[in-house]
């Protein structure tokens, strides 16, 4: 999928939401078969109840790589049943040196057909090179993160800049607003403001919104755009609305609520 | 498997010999058939052929994920036919927040059955801490790597220590030397030594040698310890090292050359 796609879904929908299939085989609704099926069926159902109000769904892999081959099999059967004008996205986290990062491409680029997916800045560019020639796909790159060890690290200083701003600044160097966006935590509002300041024309995945405590208000109010520029994730606040029959309109219900929420910001 | 049955193979076959299974099916030799099965055969007779000489096996996930589902029934496959006495290694450079290093820590660690993974460390404490809670596995975090983009973050510098510095000393103080090991390329030899003070009881495993032009004399000088400390990995050299009939003793030729390089520096 393009820019040009991706706004137009955003202004057809009046969404920023991005839906998270962290789906954990425990947490299936009460009546779900407590296997692989019950998680192909569960997200089906869930990306049916969501997808008037979502404009991209996120699968983060290591819930289906738990599960081993057939975690891989159940992302296929996923992917198979999110419509065509979503966004998707593989929050995988990859990283590696060059020949090893072609491979990651191919895994999710092609055999997996993902519009996009995370990666890791540690190792630089040759790492996020093979990812960057594909035409029409997607590399989100780790920016500042909404954990607590996002501490650790990201906030480092060297010559008076954080170490997240020289790796947003740096990366965005190595490609264009057409195939790169950052992961900004949504629990860093904070900082939201001066890394939409950086790179006023990229894209930002913001999870952390929800279970995490960060709210849509704030990442709007710090880092909306003209062209939406912001696909906001929530995970567990929608795919767990309920763990009963009526699953399926509690998490509908969510997902508007968190629409209804991004509204007022998008600018017609 | 823990660090004294570590040390233990080390010093039985005087090796710091870690074989790398990078297989790509178009690069198998010209008997095999072109698909998972030729990539299983191929890993086994590779196994086969070299584990006299080497101490542990990396499986680089990025070769069998291109595959989707059928290369996580191909990594399993393989993994059964290493030697209970050797170390395994998953090379996935993974690390999310906390709940999601979980479902990974379960991925390799329980549905895979590695002994160890290699992870990515900007997200900080809480991406690493799930992995560190498995007894007799291990964690192996990138401190520097062996490309050219290595030089892009690992480099900067902050209050006079560079980042692999600070992530290394750092990392070091959240486990121990029972669990934990870190990444340091060997086409970094300059460096190599001023990390080996760092962390003087700590394993480092060592990618880069062969194919990316580090060479074993030069890692050993500046790394090798009382207790080996080190697992160089040679990947390409080794599995490629013919793609004729005779693929198995070139290979084992080629392991046991390396041994022998290792050899010289191990004390007794």
């Amino acid at each position: 999928m393009n820019k040009k796609e991706l706004v137009e879904q955003i202004f057809a929908k009046e969404s920023l939401l991005c839906v998270g299939l962290d789906t954990d085989i425990n947490k299936l609704p009460l009546h779900f078969s407590r296997d692989i099926k019950g998680v192909i069926e569960f997200n089906e159902a869930i990306i049916e109840a969501t997808k008037d109000y979502a404009i991209a769904y996120k699968i983060n892999t290591a819930f289906y790589e738990q599960y081993g081959a057939e975690g891989w099999v159940c992302m296929e059967e996923t992917l198979r049943n999110i419509p065509q004008n979503c966004f998707t996205i593989a929050d995988a986290k990859r990283g590696d040196i060059g020949n090893t990062s072609s491979m990651y491409a191919k895994a999710f680029f092609e055999t997996l057909k993902f519009d996009s997916i995370t990666v890791a800045p540690y190792m630089g560019e040759d790492s996020l090179r093979p990812f960057l020639e594909f035409k029409d796909k997607w590399v989100i790159c780790l920016g500042i993160t909404s954990n607590e060890g996002s501490k650790d690290f990201q906030f480092l200083e060297y010559n008076k800049k954080k170490l997240y701003e020289i790796v947003i600044e740096k990366v965005a160097k190595w490609g264009n607003d057409e195939q790169l966006m950052f992961v900004t935590g949504a629990t860093q509002s904070s900082v939201l403001k001066s890394i939409r300041e950086l790179v006023p024309n990229y894209f930002f995945l913001v999870p952390g919104v929800g279970a995490q405590g960060g709210t849509i208000k704030e990442v709007c109010e710090n880092a909306v755009t003209d062209f939406g520029g912001l696909l906001i994730n929530a995970s567990r606040s929608v795919i767990y609305a309920s763990n009963k029959e009526d699953f399926k309109e509690m998490a509908a219900k969510e997902a508007q609520k968190l629409q209804l929420e991004c509204l007022p910001h998008l600018r017609f």
